[in-house]
């Protein structure tokens, strides 16, 4: 079995505030063409999706700079269920292992399509700089690795997006939106190979564990 | 080592005649946002992608109703190589397998971005049609499993898209668009899970082969 752990993308997907929303629209028509096309316009984060080093690094890496062979992660999942809305996820928080990517389940997929779902868990910035010095990838089931800009920012959370910094400034991968972690086993592969965009900051991806049960 | 089969997906994206182009244009900047988000805008069956039932038949499939767990292909290179412009692939090309699907290397890829590329070998229709009845997916390194409109098209080509009917109207897939196929093992397993576009008649793939070589 395959376990699929990515939204569905459409126009009611829910995207980064400010970014474009997900539209898809009719091309060529049965009736018309003989043959049905949909054209779709979407920003590179939307969805479940891959960071780029390019997204907050002016001199970061581009997707397609990457190895392909980069995106089937040797991946340790971490549960950080106990963490509440806005909550920080401390280092620690988070386990030592060899694996290459750390998978924050947060359970906030749960909530996913409802504004509670900006308010979302963040990985602490010196949380994310041990995970950058221990060469880890870092990957979760919420809207972004730092507090999403809200009505309901709490005193005391990071500004801009410093875990952001940490972790694709040292050349690390984000991912991001998974859904579908409960359950897994500890140690998996998580292949998150994102669409070949060039030059991008990012991608949409279809991520999946095989063999997750 | 992973082998990427995929085209990158951008302005200069070579796509079916009369589908939406691929355009890419920054979103949010460095200088402006902190970080850098670009707009998309392609229709489903650019670059590397699978065609979903839908795409041909009115009442098929549409591309999130197909479990997830199918995008994993036990696949079977067929070198198609001989063929030269317009030719069909004819039934007597195809192996006896059972294998799932059938990966068709006519050697195309290396014209894509040029007019020659329009101009590829096609699938038979009783070669579709076979391939249908034994329960074959059917892939290909050419731009469609029909023939492609152009001047040249030659007497006696099959008007429409016949294949597809063949293929999709049996409730199988097509992806389209490989690149990369020289040297591929005989079998293989052809990893394209799809971009998860809800209710969708295809959708762009990056699309591997794990332990290639």
């Amino acid at each position: 079995m395959v376990r699929d752990l990515s939204h569905p993308l459409g126009p009611s997907t829910q995207v980064y505030p400010g970014d474009p929303p997900v539209e898809a629209s009719p091309h060529a028509t049965h009736d018309e063409d003989g043959y049905r096309v949909t054209h779709l316009s979407l920003g590179t984060h939307s969805g479940t999706h891959v960071d780029a080093p390019s997204h907050t690094e002016p001199d970061g890496r581009t997707l397609d700079a990457v190895p392909v062979e980069t995106f089937a992660f040797d991946a340790r999942l971490v549960d950080c269920t106990d963490c509440g809305p806005r909550d920080a996820i401390e280092r620690a928080a988070l386990p030592e292992t060899d694996a290459e990517m750390l998978v924050l389940r947060t359970g906030w997929a749960d909530r996913w399509g409802t504004d509670a779902y900006l308010d979302h868990p963040y990985l602490a910035p010196d949380a994310a700089a041990w995970c950058a010095e221990r060469g880890h990838h870092v990957a979760l089931d919420a809207l972004s690795v730092d507090p999403t800009p809200t009505p309901n920012a709490a005193p005391g959370e990071p500004d801009g997006v410093p875990a952001h910094h940490e972790l694709l400034g040292a050349d690390r991968l984000v991912v991001e939106n998974l859904t579908n972690l409960a359950d897994l086993p500890g140690r998996f592969t998580l292949r998150a190979y994102p669409l070949p965009v060039a030059a991008a900051d990012g991608a949409p991806v279809r991520a999946v564990v095989e063999d997750a049960e």
